[in-house]
């Protein structure tokens, strides 16, 4: 048998304890699978005092993490800390230049620093791993970045927020609002005490950037990047989706269209009976084209210190086995600026809902500011005909250009008929 | 750069010709994602005067294709022949032999001859890859083999084969029955002119074969597979299960029970609103549930030129990247004899159709049956009710064993007033 790999965790959060039960649990299969043992040599977290449901005991801790990134009994150094700027990136670059692999399950550091980084660990020889970082337990990176390598990619789409997904999901079916699912959420832990991260797409976009650098080998780029959350959803706005066949989703979208990548995190209606709307709960999938494979789909838990461990572990598997590809599947001077396009500029199905009072006239001038701005409406329905109450009106588009529809529903919005502002989702023929 | 990894192509047909057209149409994105180019020096097909979609002028023609086994100018022998005897079984022995790396697209040979090969590849010190060989453009492989390699896995369930489920759709959608919609499936090409491969369910099960050796470690036992396939699926089941909420799905199944593994192959009914029962048509997928991932699903083409070559491509890139990985993720020598189980001694839900005639005490014959081998009813439902003719009586039952329900029906179909051979069907919970 090799020499054993030896690795350092820092961070014994839920994902840290995780990845320690998996190598403790699995030890024999995992050196049978890696061709080697793959051991814990030291750990370090904030409090080590704190009682975990793993015992680190046998393990070296390490009071300043940043010490483990230049031990000699180190060859990989596993991030569970989080955060883009501080400790977790000192110690990543520490570590990579001290020519130690790092793992990292680090979306929002590798979306704000995620080529400086790959340059690093490509100029020191090193491997810097994330499969942890996208989607929990789904092996999207390594489909992406070898299991798709032969093809050039069009679009990416993802539910890539399982509290998202959770909060969607949870309204459709029992038709409760979004701050009383929410508040459900929190208490079962399915989503954080500040969920802004979560509920208005940060998390979503985080995770989107990296597939884009990978889809398309361009430099991570989190300001061109347009991001919706999920907090203007209203319960309405479900059951019409789902009267005309879709759901809603939050979607992370990367594509290219005539050399400009496009990206974008917003809530868009799905059709209900497509594999991206059967993606329920707190599950994520990532959706990918490409020229060879047409489309490839992966679904699995986004979440979770089980499915994030095992990202994590078989970053691990692969280290052993000598695993050696570049960070974002290109060398990373090979990475260029994308021309990032407007996403004004693109074309697509929409979704229209209003709330106006019901009088005269109204329909009349809704449909002539649609009419002015090259909206053509595929279909219209009015829900409700009674004076005293607001009325809801329904539209779905034909193809039509976003910045067009954008300005239509800006002037539809200052009716003085229309009560509400009015809610515009994309359709997604995915 | 590197020196160029030099490849020769063995069979020009639907997949040789499509890796060869995207090896020349994505050279340049190829070569910087694997760090060095791809090249083709040469090919072999059985006619050398066919005309084909693309120009392969380029490269040497080798008329017996064993030759290409031993060049000096070959790094990787492609495998696009098929059967699993003859001239494809001996190219990769002998390419093996002389260390060369092997693709292949070829499940069946993998399925009669995986282990035996596996060893000759690791002896010889090169890789025997095989993404194509299952799913198409899915990576399946890599996800099972790296992605989920940190999970002791528990089942896998799979859509395998494009034409059965494509049937079973167009069923489903048009309430045609089996013969009609394979007379149709043929003329557009998505069936063979001798369908029984497919139909009967063995292309399946060779890919199952390989998923099990993956997912268990186990000798690939193309003997301990129970095969059922589609051409028993009348309308009316597909009708029925429809209206209790199910689709029927052609799925490969292996799963471990108390260290005994169960594989098969055989309809089953999945929920229509789950992401299996949402993969329609042509589209493949395959579920693996391990300890870490609980679920890990994956979609995509099971067939084609593109996807098909999208896979041996990726499996090329992988190997210019120095990939290093076991045959069947583990070393062969610690592949085992698996001790199989029996599926009768497995418990599941199952659905079951008769056709009787309508008459007093055939309802309380049956349900005698049913109980005295202790196979619990949990729904009944009657349909149609007229003495001139027979009536469809279907049932949905608890967890049974599935020996006992087996042993029922036996009895059932004896009973004079069945008038067909009833359709049990396994309700598969994913």
């Amino acid at each position: 048998m090799n020499k054993p790999l030896r690795i350092a965790i820092a961070g014994l959060g839920t994902v840290g304890c995780g990845v320690v039960d998996m190598l403790t649990r699995n030890a024999a299969l995992l050196s049978l699978r890696a061709g080697r043992g793959i051991v814990i040599t030291c750990v370090s977290s904030r409090d080590k005092s704190l009682k975990r449901d793993v015992d680190v005991s046998a393990y070296a801790w390490v009071d300043d993490s940043l010490h483990m990134a230049t031990r000699d009994d180190v060859d990989v150094v596993v991030e569970l800390i989080g955060g883009h700027e501080g400790i977790a990136k000192d110690l990543i670059e520490v570590a990579l230049k001290s020519g130690k692999h790092v793992i990292t399950a680090n979306k929002a550091l590798l979306a704000h620093h995620g080529f400086a980084l790959a340059k690093l660990a490509e100029t020191n020889g090193v491997q810097l791993m994330y499969e942890a970082s996208v989607a929990g337990g789904v092996p999207i990176i390594k489909a992406m970045r070898e299991g798709f390598a032969g093809n050039k990619i069009s679009a990416v789409y993802g539910i890539l927020n399982g509290t998202c997904n959770y909060i969607l999901t949870e309204m459709r079916e029992t038709g409760r609002d979004f701050e009383t699912v929410l508040v459900d959420a929190q208490e079962q832990g399915f989503a954080e005490v500040d969920p802004s991260f979560d509920v208005d797409g940060i998390d979503a976009a985080h995770k989107l950037c990296i597939l884009s650098g990978l889809a398309f080998g361009v430099k991570l780029n989190f300001e061109n990047l347009a991001v919706t959350g999920i907090r203007h959803i209203t319960a309405s706005d479900i059951t019409y989706a789902e009267d005309l066949g879709y759901r809603i989703k939050l979607l992370g979208i990367v594509r290219c269209n005539n050399g400009k990548i496009y990206q974008s995190v917003e809530p868009c209606l799905v059709h209900e009976d497509s594999t991206m709307g059967a993606v329920e709960g707190v599950f994520n999938t990532v959706l990918v084209e490409g020229d060879g494979i047409e489309i490839g789909q992966c679904i699995g838990r986004g979440a979770g210190a089980k499915p994030t461990a095992s990202s994590v572990v078989s970053d691990l598997v692969d280290l052993a086995r000598g695993y050696n590809v570049p960070t974002f599947g290109v060398p990373y001077d090979a990475l260029v600026d994308a021309d990032w396009g407007e996403n004004g500029s693109l074309m697509a199905r929409f979704y229209l809902h209003l709330s106006v009072t019901d009088r005269v006239g109204v329909l009349s001038d809704v449909a002539n500011i649609l009419k002015l701005n090259n909206v053509s409406v595929e279909a219209m329905a009015q829900l409700g005909h009674d004076p005293e109450n607001p009325v809801s009106i329904t539209f779905t588009t034909h193809a039509v250009k976003q910045a067009d529809i954008e300005n239509a529903v800006q002037k539809i919005a200052g009716l003085p008929a229309v009560l509400a502002r009015p809610t515009m989702l994309r359709i997604e023929e995915i």
